[in-house]
């Protein structure tokens, strides 16, 4: 695994991520404990929602993400350390037997001015289904410290 | 329990939640299954790190801010039904023993041009915890059925 320093990073790179299955069980756990709406939890609801099928919580899909994200090629040092959220949108629903992945793009890349041991990415994490369908848009910034100089 | 239309929202409004105890063993559960990171799961090595003690998920975060939501006050019919976020974000750590409840407020009201039947509400929901300091700031839209008429 590569451990990349905030000069490891320059924008139009891109990072991949393992795949995540998502299981209708898993979908109705999720949402009994965070997000218990009809649409979430029973099939038969589901169906005659504006879903019109059992669809994962959007924020299950988000926890999803990070988790790709955190065993994905991106890995920065000092770990996944957020700094705010410029975008998040769920353009499709996700659906049992769904089966997810991440692409990452960097956007940007700058050294902080306060600190000179640290400085920001602005990266762009797309969750596609297997139909290569974006599922979720999500883009944040992460600090990411500098290279330690050898002295 | 008050539903509430499209008409019945109106820039200003306030809406509360329940409260919601947050445990050590429920934060590094999640952690494991969705953001394994030293700091989420451990609370040795989460001395040492940038939060200096355990600290959830900004995804859990936002999962129990979700279900504060949809046991809270502000109940649109229909349900809750994301049509955007245009903000997110993290600005204190939530601890083990926290308990957390929301303050919602209306920014904005705005019927749909092209669905006479809906409309959408801005709404910003800071997540606070037991010393009424905000450890997540949430500004989204919802989608909103109007009032069906008398016919």
């Amino acid at each position: 695994m590569t451990i990349r320093y905030l000069e490891d990073f320059e924008p139009g790179q891109k990072f991949g991520s393992p795949r995540l299955s998502v299981d209708a069980a898993r979908i109705k756990s999720f949402a009994l404990e965070f997000d218990p709406q009809p649409f979430h939890i029973d099939e038969t609801l589901a169906r005659d929602s504006l879903f019109k099928g059992l669809a994962a919580s959007g924020w299950h899909t988000a926890a999803m993400t990070m988790r790709l994200f955190v065993d994905g090629d991106l890995n920065p040092a000092g770990g996944i350390v957020g700094a705010g959220v410029e975008e998040l949108a769920w353009p499709r629903p996700v659906r049992p037997g769904d089966e997810l992945h991440l692409e990452s793009e960097v956007l940007e890349v700058r050294p902080s001015k306060s600190r000179p041991d640290q400085g920001m990415i602005k990266v762009r994490t797309t969750t596609l289904n297997q139909n290569n369908e974006a599922v979720q848009v999500f883009v944040g910034k992460l600090i990411v410290p500098r290279r330690p100089s050898s002295r």
